[in-house]
C-alpha cells in the first residue's frame, strides 16, 4: 500500500537526515577516524556510573565496562532513538503483541497481530503527547478534519489538535467507545458540508475527514473498552461513508453506461458496462485513458477466458476527488469504445 | 512590550492547559483528596532507588526518603518541566548568566545580563532540536521568511526550518558570523521582493523577514564567535531595513505634509509637520484618527509647554503594513487639521 499519500505537507517536506546518513555509512567500518559528528569526548560527561534498584530487589548498573555509562549520556545519532533501547522494544513488541518489526519475527506461539510490513518499526518519543504530536503532524495539515470521541484526552486536545488548527468532528460514545451509527451520520454530514463548500469558522472551508483518533482500550476520560466487533463496525462505518460517496460519483459519471448495486460492505463496487461485452478486451483503452479497474473475468470460477461486461473498482484507497476523476476517465473511455463498436457495426451493416 | 504580536498562528491557538490549571488551583491545599489527575500510584513504578557516581567520586542517590525515586518516575503536571529541576536551573541561570527568572534575583556580583522581565523563565526541552522546534513553531508560520547564516546547524535546517515550510534568507559570514552589510543587502532585497509581491517557489508569496536565527558563540559548522560590536551591527542592520521601509512609507503618505531626514540609527523618525504649528494641540484629532505619535514638545529641554511642529514616530514595533496604515491615518488627520486651519483663516480674512 502506498502510505506516502497519507502524509501531511510538513511530513512530505522532511528529508533523510543527511548528517545521520553520513555517519551511518561509516558505521561498522574498522579503524575509521571520524571527524564528522559533534560528539563530546567521554571525559565531558559528568557520570561514571548509573545504578538502579527495582522494587523486587534487582540491581541494575551502567558502569565503565563497555562504556555503558558514557554511551547512556552521549548524543544519539539515530533519529528513531537510542539503538539498544530500540532493540529491547522490538523484542518486547514481538513478545507482547506478536507484531514483527525489522529483524524480529514473531514466534509461532506469539499472539496474533497485523501482518509484518517493511516500514513497520519502533520510534521513541518523549511521552504520550510527543508521540501523538508527531503522528498528528505527519498525518494532518492545518484545516483538516479529525474524527474524535465527543470526550477525549484533554492534553491531546489542548496541546495538539487545537493548536494544529484541526477541525474536530465529534462522535458520541457508549461503554465501548465510539458509536458506529453516530459516526456514520457525522461522516455523511461532513461529506455533505465539504461538497457544499461550507466555510465553517476560523480554520477555512470544511474538508472531508482525514483521520480518526480514538482510545480503544481504557478510554480517557470515560474508561470505555472497544470490543473486536465494535472495531469492525467502526471500520465498516468508515467504508460505508466512502462507499456512499463512490455510489454518488458513479451516479454522476456512469449513468447510462453501467449498472451497479449500492455497496453495503467491503472496499469494492461491482459494475456491469451496458455497451461493452468484454471488459478485458478494452484494457488498452483504459491504459490510454489512465484508469485502472479489474475486469470481472479475473474473478470468474467458470474457467478462463470468460470475458464479460463486469468490472470491479476499489474505492478504499482513493480520495473522493481521485475517485471522481477515475470514474470520469472510465466513462470517457467507455463512451469511446461504445462509439467505436457502433461505428464498426454501422460500417458492417452499410 | 507586547510580545503577543510576534506569535505564530499555532502559538495563538494554544490555551492554558485546563487540567494542569485545575490541579494547580488545589496545590498546597491541606488535606485535599485528589480524584483529578491520572497519576499512577507509587507501587506502579519499577524502581525503588536511582543512584549515580560522578567522575570526581560524588555519590548521588534518589531513594524512598521523601519519595524521591517515586517522584522522579511519576508524571509531571507542569508543562514547563519537572519543578525541582526548574528551580535548580533558575538558580544556575542567575549564578552563571546573571539573568533573573521568577523569584530569583541576580546578586550584585553576578554578570551583567538583560533586564528581568515578568515573562522570563526557564522551560525544559528534550534537547536542542526540541527547543529550536518549539521556538520556531511559536514564532513563525509556514511560508514566513527566516534570516539564517549561509551555513547553519544541519539538524535545525533539516528537522525544523525546511519541514516547517519556511523561506530561508541566507546571509554570508566571516570569523564573527553573520556579515551585517550582506544582511542589510539581503533584507533590502527581501523587502523589495515582498513589496513586488514575488511568488518565488513552493512556499507561497515572498513575505518580509519575520525572524533571524544565528549561533553567536561557537557557530556550528564554522566555529565563528560573534563579538559585542558585531551583535550591535546586526541589530543596526535590522533597524536600518526597517528605517528604510519607514522612509519609503513616509515618502508615500506624508510628502507635502511633513519634512524629515532619512533615519541612520535607532528606532525613531523625527518629523516636522509643515502646516501644523503645534502637534500637541492636535492630539484629539489623532485620537479620532486612531494613530499615536509623540509631540516633539515632550522631549523639549527648553521648558514646557513649548508646542512646535515636531513629532517622533517609532517604527521599531510596527510591521511595514501597520506602519503604512499609521502614516496614512496621520496624513489624513494632518490634512483635515490643515484644511480646518485654512478655513478658519479664510473666515477671519473674509
Amino acid at each position: 500500500m502506498d502510505y506516502e499519500r497519507f502524509l501531511s505537507s510538513e511530513a512530505r517536506r522532511f528529508t533523510h537526515a543527511s548528517l545521520a546518513g553520513l555517519v551511518h555509512r561509516f558505521s561498522g567500518v574498522e579503524g575509521v577516524i571520524s571527524l564528522a559528528g559533534g560528539l563530546p569526548p567521554p571525559e565531558a560527561f559528568p557520570l561514571s556510573c548509573l545504578a538502579a534498584t527495582t522494587r523486587d530487589g534487582l540491581q541494575l548498573s551502567l558502569g565503565e565496562e563497555g562504556q555503558q555509562a558514557y554511551l547512556a549520556q552521549q548524543y544519539n545519532f539515530n533519529p528513531q532513538g537510542y539503538g539498544p533501547l530500540l532493540e529491547w522494544l522490538r523484542d518486547l513488541s514481538v513478545q507482547q503483541h506478536g507484531i514483527a518489526v525489522p529483524g524480529k519475527e514473531p514466534s509461532a506461539a506469539s499472539l496474533p497481530g497485523p501482518p509484518p510490513g517493511p516500514q513497520r518499526d519502533v520510534v521513541l518519543a518523549s511521552g504520550a503527547i510527543h508521540a501523538i504530536f508527531a503522528a498528528i503532524s505527519c498525518l494532518t495539515d492545518p484545516g483538516d478534519t479529525l474524527v474524535v470521541d465527543e470526550y477525549t484526552y484533554t492534553h491531546a486536545l489542548e496541546c495538539v489538535f487545537l493548536p494544529r488548527g484541526l477541525r474536530l468532528l465529534p462522535v458520541r460514545g457508549d461503554e465501548q467507545g465510539m458509536d458506529p451509527e453516530h459516526l456514520e451520520e457525522q461522516l455523511r454530514a461532513a461529506e455533505e458540508a465539504a461538497e457544499a463548500g461550507s466555510s465553517g469558522g476560523d480554520v477555512g472551508p470544511v474538508r472531508r475527514p482525514r483521520l480518526l483518533y480514538c482510545i480503544p482500550t481504557g478510554h480517557n476520560p470515560t474508561g470505555a473498552v472497544m470490543g473486536e466487533q465494535r472495531k469492525r463496525d467502526i471500520l465498516r462505518a468508515l467504508y460505508a461513508a466512502r462507499a456512499d460517496s463512490a455510489h454518488r460519483a458513479a451516479s454522476e459519471h456512469l449513468s447510462g453506461l453501467a449498472e451497479w448495486r449500492p455497496v453495503r460492505a467491503g472496499m469494492f463496487m461491482w459494475l456491469q458496462l451496458t455497451g461493452v461485452p468484454d471488459v478485458s478486451a478494452i484494457l488498452d483503452d483504459l491504459v490510454a485513458a489512465k484508469v485502472v479497474v479489474v475486469p470481472g473475468s479475473m474473478f470468474a470460477t467458470t474457467g478462463l477466458p470468460v470475458g464479460g461486461p463486469h468490472l470491479r473498482l476499489s474505492f478504499a484507497g482513493a480520495t473522493p476527488e481521485v475517485l471522481a476523476e477515475g470514474l470520469r476517465r472510465l466513462a470517457e473511455a467507455t463512451r469511446a469504445v461504445v462509439a467505436r463498436r457502433e461505428g464498426a457495426e454501422g460500417a458492417q451493416c452499410g
